[in-house]
Formats: C-alpha cells, sequence, structure tokens
C-alpha cells in the first residue's frame, strides 16, 4: 500500500512546473516593475501573531490553523496567511529605519486546514505585496493597478473588481453598533457562527456565505454611509485614481474580508467561471496593524493572490502557456559495450553548455530513440561499435531524421551549429 | 514587545535577496542541463511516510520532527528531507508509466527541530536531485559530477568529495554482526545513545561526533572490506567514472549518512572553514527505498544540498555575488499638489515596461532625491508647479547629475533613449 500525498494538498509534476515558473517569473517581473522587493519568511510563526494579527474570532484563527508544538512546548503555527508575518519581520528588522515607505512582495505557501474542495487547498500558494509606512490613496491605488498588470501580463481577462470601504477604528465602532441593532431582533433567524458572530465580532455576520443570512444582509445598514469624514474622502480619492486609470470597478458595500485588520480600503479581484471559489485575489488597508504588533502606529496597504486559482483561471480562459524547450541533444549507445564512452561525451557535451542525457537502464536503441523523442531533444549523437573505431559517431537531427557521421573530436564543432 | 521570529528560523530579508535567486537560477539552468526536472511535494506528509522512509532509530525521526495532527487526528509531519516525499510522488503518480528511469529535482525548505547553532536552522532550503529506476553505476557518477558542475558554475573551490560504499541488504548483514561482534565488549566506553543504537541499529554507531565513541570506531572493521561481489565493484566502477572526469575524492570507509535508506554509494561534499557543519552536500543509492514504501523493486541514486550552507561557503571564499540592477525612473514632485499629476506619469512610465516608483510619504524634494539615490533609480523625472504649466518636466540622470527640461509628451521617447 502506497503512502498518499496528505488530503487537501497536491504534488506539482513536473509536466505542470513549466506554468509555475511562467507565473513565478512574470510575478517578480512586474512587481520589480513597480518597485518592490521579495521577503521570504519562515513557514511557521509563534502562533500569538496570527491571533493578534488576524483577529481571534476569524475562521482562519478559529478553525483552520496546523498548531504545533516547538521543542519548549511554545506553540508554533504553519503561516495561514502572509501579511501578519511580513509585519512580523517589519518590526523585528527595524525596516522603518531604511526607509519610511516599505515595499515588499512574498510569494509561497501558506496553510488552511480547511475542508478540501475544488480550489481550496491545505497547503496553496500566494502572492502578495505589502506597501508599509504610507497613508496615501495613492498607495491603495497602485496596489490595486500593480495587481491588474500581474494577470494582464499573464493574459486574464473579465476579471471584476470590487471595491469597499471599511472605515477606521473610529467609523467602525459606530456602524458596528448601528448593524448590531439592526440585527439584534433578526438574531434567531441567522446561522449558528453568526449568532456567535452577533456577539464577538458582528461585522463578520456580512461575510456569512448561508442563504438565510445573506438575506438578512442585504438590507442590512452599510458602511459606506457611515464612514467618517476621513475615510470617506480617502475613499474617494482611490476611486478617483482608479477612474483617472479608465479602471472599471464595481462598489460593493458589503464586502468585508476574512481577516479582521482591514481598515479603509476593501478590495477583491473576481474571475468568472470560478465557481463558488470565484475570488482570485484580494487586500485592502491595514492601518493598525502594525500597532496592533507592537509597533509605532504605521498605515500600510496590501494584497494577496492564490497561484493555483490564477492557474485555473487561466486554464479556463484557455490562455495558452509557454510550451518547453526540449534537451539539445540525446546521447545514445548502439550496446552497453559502448557506455563509457557514450558517458565521456555526454559529460563534454555538458560541459560545453548544452543540455544532454543518455539512457541509464540498458534499453535496445530503439527504446533509446523512443526516449529522446519522448524528451524532445533536438541533436542524437549515436555511439555505435563500428563507427568507433573509426573514432566516429553518428549525428542525427531528430526532426528531420537525417544522419551523419561525424568526427568524435569534431562533435563539438557540429553542436555550436 | 515584538513578537519574534521563531526560534533557528532567519527572514531572508530584501537585501539579501538577490543571492538567492542567483543560486536557484543556476541550480534550475544547471540540473536542466543534465536533465533533470522540476518537482514540488507539498511541505509536509504523513507521518508514517517519515519513519517508514528515514528509519525509526535515525536521529531525525526519533527526535527532529515537528509533527502535528490533521482536522480528522492523522499524524502530519513537515517533511525534515526531500528523498522520501519524491519516492510517495513517483509511486503515487505512477512515473514508472512514464519512463523506466526518472530524473527529479527539488528546491525548497525542510523542517528539523533541532538545537539551533552555526549553520543550523529549523527551517533551512535545500536542492536535491534523484534519479530513480537504475542499477548504473554511471547514475551515481552523474549524480555526483552534476552537484559539483552546481558548486563549480557558482565559484566554490577546495571542495573535498568523500565517498564509500555502505553495502546492500545482503553484505550489510553479515557487517554489522562483525561490527557488533567487535563493540561487544566495548560497550561500555560507548556514550548513552550509542550503547541504545548498539542495541537498535549499529550501523549509527559510525556516524556518532563524540570523541570517545569516534575512538572506538576509528579502529572496527571496516564495510569496504566487507562489500559482496556485486557491491564490490559497482563501487569500483563508480570511483572509475569519476577518476576518468579528473575528479578527485578521498574514500572515508567510515561514512555513512543519517538516514537509513542508503544502500552501496554514500557521499559527502565537503566545504574547508565551515566549522562543525562543514557538509555542503551529501547523497547516494538508495536501492530498497522504493520497494520500502509499497513500490516494485526500483533502484535509485541521488543527493541534496543546505543553500544556506552555500551561501556561507560563498561569503566565506570571498566570491562577488551578482549586483542588484536599480530601478530606471524615480518620479519626484515639487510639491503635494503635484501629487496626481506625478502619479499619472509614474503609471505611463510603468505601462512601458521600465520599472519605477515614486515617494508616497509626503517628503520634500530633498528628501525624495535621496530615496532615488538609496534605491539606485538611473534617472528622475521631477514634476514641478512652474514645468507643468508648460507641460514640462525635469529629467534628471541621477549619476551625472545633468538635468534638462522635457516636454511631458516627450517623455517616453526620451526613456527609451
Amino acid at each position: 500500500m502506497f503512502i498518499k500525498v496528505p488530503k487537501g494538498t497536491q504534488d506539482i509534476l513536473p509536466e505542470d512546473i513549466l506554468k509555475w515558473y511562467h507565473i513565478e517569473d512574470m510575478i517578480k517581473e512586474i512587481l520589480n516593475k513597480y518597485g518592490y522587493k521579495e521577503i521570504r519568511t519562515p513557514y511557521f510563526e509563534y502562533t500569538d501573531l496570527f491571533i493578534r494579527g488576524i483577529g481571534e474570532s476569524t475562521d482562519i484563527v478559529t478553525k483552520e490553523m496546523f498548531t504545533f508544538p516547538d521543542r519548549k512546548g511554545r506553540s508554533l503555527t504553519l503561516r495561514p496567511e502572509g501579511t501578519a508575518p511580513v509585519v512580523r519581520a517589519y518590526l523585528e528588522n527595524r525596516m522603518d529605519r531604511i526607509s519610511k515607505v516599505i515595499k515588499l512582495f512574498y510569494l509561497g505557501p501558506m496553510f488552511r486546514c480547511e475542508k478540501p474542495q475544488a480550489g481550496r487547498f491545505r497547503q496553496f500558494n500566494q502572492f502578495g505585496i505589502e506597501v508599509i509606512g504610507t497613508k496615501s490613496s495613492a498607495a491603495d491605488a497602485e496596489v490595486i493597478l500593480t495587481v491588474l498588470d500581474v494577470y494582464k501580463k499573464l493574459g486574464l481577462k473579465n476579471l471584476e473588481i470590487l471595491i469597499n470601504s471599511v472605515g477606521c477604528k473610529k467609523c467602525r465602532v459606530d456602524y458596528v453598533q448601528k448593524l448590531k441593532k439592526y440585527l439584534k431582533d433578526k438574531k434567531d433567524f441567522l446561522c449558528s457562527e453568526c449568532k456567535e458572530r452577533y456577539n464577538k465580532n458582528p461585522l463578520r455576520v456580512l461575510d456569512c456565505k448561508k442563504d438565510s443570512c445573506k438575506k438578512i444582509i442585504e438590507i442590512a445598514p452599510v458602511i459606506t454611509e457611515n464612514l467618517c469624514q476621513e475615510c470617506e474622502s480617502h475613499f474617494s480619492e482611490v476611486k478617483s485614481y482608479l477612474n483617472d486609470q479608465k479602471i472599471v470597478f464595481h462598489e460593493d458595500p458589503r464586502l468585508i474580508r476574512g481577516l479582521d485588520y482591514y481598515t479603509k480600503t476593501a478590495f477583491e479581484i473576481i474571475s468568472g467561471g470560478l465557481g463558488a471559489q470565484n475570488a482570485i485575489g484580494g487586500g485592502g488597508r491595514y492601518d493598525d496593524l502594525v500597532e496592533e504588533l507592537g509597533g509605532k502606529p504605521t498605515p500600510a496597504v496590501g494584497f494577496a493572490a492564490g497561484i493555483e486559482r490564477m492557474i485555473i483561471a487561466i486554464d479556463q480562459q484557455k490562455i495558452k502557456w509557454p510550451v518547453e524547450k526540449g534537451l539539445d541533444i540525446f546521447v545514445a549507445k548502439v550496446n552497453e559495450k559502448n557506455k563509457d564512452t557514450a558517458f565521456r561525451l555526454l559529460q563534454k557535451i555538458r560541459n560545453t553548455g548544452l543540455s544532454a542525457d543518455m539512457d541509464y537502464s540498458e534499453g535496445s536503441l530503439k527504446s533509446q530513440m523512443r526516449i529522446a523523442n519522448k524528451i524532445g531533444a533536438r541533436y542524437a549523437v549515436i555511439v555505435g561499435e563500428e563507427e568507433l573505431s573509426k573514432n566516429m559517431v553518428i549525428f542525427r537531427n531528430m526532426q528531420t531524421k537525417e544522419q551523419k557521421e561525424i568526427k568524435i573530436d569534431n562533435i563539438i564543432d557540429e553542436l555550436s551549429l
């Protein structure tokens, strides 16, 4: 009996790896163009970081974390998201001393112990950007534009942008009171989870996906009608920057995100045809998080997108992936006796910088040619008894099937053609 | 109080990321040249995989694994090494059907809950290669040559190659008997761990780093004098391939590695000046592992190297890292009123494919120029009231400090120079 890959996770196999290279290279290229630099934080953190950072009553913290002890029994958690670790690293490494505004990106795995379903994995990959140290609405707009540029360069079309403001510490308190008041006499009709949310964190009710709760939420008071002056004008500035850049977006006053740290701008990018898990990315401003994690008050804004969902969306939109460049040379041997000469030749070819391989399975010449074809080799060098006695090998163009005898000593010259 | 990075782990900061890009790109380039394709397995596996794969009495399994339950209570473990997961993926995805010999590589984090010390981290990165499906001694040689090529292209010098054969299921049983017999009357002088090893897995005694045990091991019978005919000739073939390629190596008959799965060839690559943790990579043949994990008998050979130690070795040998290419354009504004125009210009420049940024912190022009210098911008575009009224901006060469007024509409032409 084989041991299987853990439930909710998947192997990325060699036949799919080019897709990942393509997306990862594109992300790095675009983010560098926008002035972001990569940071890599460990894949686990002290559990406290996420409880304080993401919020005690979020789904992530209450039921989706992989948690385990270190040698001394201190609780560690596989990172379920990238922002809290980046802010931890920002504070620990005193990055505020480098520059007032710091622009970082990350690219790597996140872990959530969710029920596996289409488009949801327990280990999944995200890229994310964080602009730390500015309250400027232009930064919010930049974050959205950056992400859209990544999607665009990957060829993704028909993306819908949802945008909202979830207010700040000040105006949100008033709104939550209003929302609670509205929900009070409807409490019995809420789902059991939302009943709890009503007490602990009523804003989370807006995020419920259950139909019964959705109906109640539909006519609830909206946060955008309850913003303070500062949040209001920040929100309209962000929208005006986007309009100026001819970006079409929709306001969704019920959009809050699954993390407690957002303030002011919140946004989500939707790709049609992804089914229930149609968000391919989202983000927003988090002006209080740095302070909550022990730093000075420091405004910030960011974004994260799931790579697996981007791949699904690209496949659904039938966008072509780059094709694999085959091997340059396959070295074949007529029989096993010529193995050592073949190996020597193989290393000689590789040392010129060309990619080359041979078959280590003692297969027949025919089977070796099959392998050469399968791996897309452009040329084959065939080492045979008869030719060797004349210091020659057979040089075969795998596409045209033309072949000729060449001197072993000339093989490198021949290959540079 | 800040929350710190977990003990034994580290952040890879933007100022160091280029080192990682350099090494990772080099690894991918060389491994592709040798015909290896990347596979990415999840960062955790069912714990069983490592117990069965690595060996119950190894240090890794007995004391270094990070283990935690999934939702249903099944035990998961962060991968402490890459070979067992690759073999799991090989079996689960029936890769034997694709080709008789499969060549894979991986590149990513491993996790061991060790006592942190110089060069040892609880999350560290490895690249590794695996050739699955061949018993050919040429494959053993290729693995060693591949790795040496990676080190060479990175500029590493003065590497020492240690090589040994640890025999096969057959001849090792006899050797272990002999070793046990030798150790029997010296048991009292072994360390407490080795006393246990003596009972559970006497071969592991050879791996003990304690001086008292080392002395006893020094004159113990060696495995290479007890190899069966097949292992003997396999070992001399490997050595002959290496000699043929002018590779200098040392035989170390006491070299066994920290994992139970090795058979026949075992090797290690040492870089002077790394202190106690001087091995920068190692590997060997593991002809029984595929079968032990539930597959058909399938010979295989592989290698793994720690990236952090490669970086330390490169720094110690004072090898130059590639230098960062600065930003193309920094857009500055004379005052905040010109912010929107500056932002519009910034996006226009980015849309041409150039890298560009501005300052979102409302700093003075002087402070903006400081930032532009710090991030190594080649040019600055300065947006000022006076020039704007004429539809002009100032275009400044940050190196020569020369500047001139140019028409906004001509800015893209100017930049393409």
